[in-house]
């Protein structure tokens, strides 16, 4: 999640003695601490597995006050920290510091409020992002922002690291969805930003911390949006010979004026790993895009004949709509795997996890195409 | 726009003697300093008119580099200053400081580029917001901010105050729409927060600036999203006996989950008050609701059946649906010329431009009722 204190830590590193470790115990408990160097290593590096460091010590709170003490013992003593969510992060955010502290937030899993009239709710860090949805999606509402993870990842990873996924498009990244926050700041004293309501007067701080890559503070609690779940939703596979023409597509569907829910397009590579690996029972063929619809009933119908036109008119050779729940959740099972599925592949396998302006797109996949080739 | 340096200006406000008048007319040109008091009453207020403080002096720079100027000699002499626009705003952000300066960017209104494959617009702070839209529309394209002033607001005011309008349900804030910005801070320095593209790394510094009501610094160029022209808008008027059944066809529509362009609700004073003022042809009813569906063509046909259906099931007697687009403006013409309107019925009438959470809205109409009927 973050790292906090890096800089401080950098200037004079303290190794942790028998007494600092003492004094930890004492915050978190002794079944909070881990310092055995084989428990150690699975704190080494998080998603981005080219680089690892072996923390200090980890420590596990359980509670804000617990947080506060044990980052108010590290600025006493100088001690680099990290947070830390789930681990799942692709851009090294849990990365530790040698000799430095973990502060793994797993603990802090509690949601503590469902406010379905207002729409929020307010969770701990450790809280699975799936979780969120978990809650309340008997009432027909759902947290949106959706990394791969999402059944792993935890909400304050997503909010160091303003996680997206497939839905972004329509629905935003998670600094559309976090209303409030408090915060641990690196000295230990605790701040309120924003609140429970929509654009709350002030200076958007909630957005400045969204996104920090944890260089302002801890999130110890966060009060989330939730979503009211569409009354239709619809998914639609369409294979084309290669990603030139699934691209194409894309600018027609924009160009039309449409805000798919999702659409996302994958390779020849990417589709073997997923297919490989889940068997999502994907079309072999060179580009493959999915676009999924949500609205009222009439508004996806009218839309999905739409783009099945945009995509046969591009080249397009087979098009499937999902006919149930259970297909929807394959197909979207097959694209979030495919990271992962890729590593069974190519254990060297580095993700670049980066935006690219769309009307750049069609240069930069030639040249990977191109690279590829070399 | 603003109040940056308005506390050190409290502290010790020096008067703007003729050896300052000099030294600024030196920085903007003879014709760019307003000092006579005839022509200083313009400046008074904003559209908040119940507050007024003649200025020392008005400066109107014409370039960034007298901004900084400006802006540097205020700073060396402790003299208070406050950005403005055109002077549209209703919270007052453009009340002058007695004895400062008030700094009108209105000579700073070049729209520097026109980027259409990338969706982007560079502006100075000066430049109206419906002029933004007029230079892309051939292209059919437009900036979605509208506030009801639209037609003669200025972009640097609508980013000071982070400016909604009818169609912010849908579209977002002036936030939503600002890329990047050049900005002098209140010792005259020069900052660039944000670029041309969405999500730019590190800290979201341009939400920050957004809405923070001239207190940070001087916005003096100012990167805008626009966007593509939706193939087809309707809109529908729905005339209601009271602004409860308005209200609760709402409720309706926001449940069916459709997420309509613009909704907006008229109670009989502004109705009436319009009707004077523009000839809107409004029916005459107790609660009047505006509701605008945008997007594919297919969509709103089947979308505007809907919502005809929800207005009716809550007590619409009478719905009408817009057939042309002199008709559609015409509609929402009315609607924004609805607060000078009744400035024509009540001189002292006193806006309460005001955010409400949408559960308590019911709640709050009726106290405004009967607060009404005392």
């Amino acid at each position: 999640m973050g790292q906090a204190g890096l800089l401080e830590g950098r200037r004079e590193v303290r190794s942790l003695d028998l007494g600092l470790l003492n004094e930890f115990a004492s915050i978190v408990g002794k079944r909070g601490l881990i310092c055995s160097p084989e428990e150690l290593h699975t704190y080494e590096c998080d998603g981005l597995t080219n680089f690892r460091v072996l923390p200090g010590a980890v420590l596990l709170p359980s509670s804000t006050e617990q947080v506060q003490s044990v980052v108010r013992l590290c600025h006493r003593e100088k001690i680099p920290f990290v947070a830390r969510g789930s681990g799942t992060g692709l851009s090294g955010g849990a990365l530790p510091v040698a000799n430095g502290i973990v502060l793994s937030l797993a603990r802090m899993n509690r949601i503590h409020e469902v406010d379905l009239p207002n729409a929020r709710v307010v969770v701990e860090p450790g809280v699975i992002n799936l979780d969120v949805t978990g809650r309340v999606a008997s009432q027909d509402y759902f947290y949106a922002p959706d990394p791969s993870s999402q059944s792993v990842c935890s909400i304050g990873g997503n909010v160091a690291e303003n996680a997206g996924g497939a839905h972004c498009l329509k629905y935003g990244f998670t600094t559309t969805h976090v209303l409030g926050l408090e915060v641990v700041l690196p000295d230990g004293s605790l701040v309120h930003l924003g609140g429970k309501t929509l654009d709350t007067p002030g200076y958007d701080l909630v957005g400045v911390f969204v996104g920090s890559e944890g260089t302002l503070g801890v999130a110890t609690k966060i009060i989330l949006r939730i979503v009211k779940r569409p009354a239709c939703v619809r998914t639609l596979l369409a294979a084309f010979p290669t990603t030139n023409e699934a691209g194409a597509a894309v600018s027609g569907i924009i160009a039309a004026g449409m805000l798919p829910a999702a659409i996302e397009m994958m390779d020849k590579l990417a589709i073997q790993a997923a297919e490989a690996a889940v068997h999502a029972n994907y079309p072999d063929c060179g580009g493959l895009l999915l676009v999924e619809l949500d609205g009222p009933l009439a508004e996806v119908e009218a839309l999905i004949t739409q783009v099945d036109e945009i995509c046969r008119s591009n080249g397009a050779w087979e098009i499937r709509v999902a006919q149930s729940e259970a297909e929807r959740a394959l197909v979207w099972k097959g694209r979030k795997a495919a990271f992962a599925a890729v590593g069974r592949l190519s254990p060297n396998y580095i993700v670049q996890d980066g935006v690219i302006p769309r009307t750049v797109l069609p240069e930069v996949l030639m040249e990977i195409e191109r690279l590829s080739a070399e």
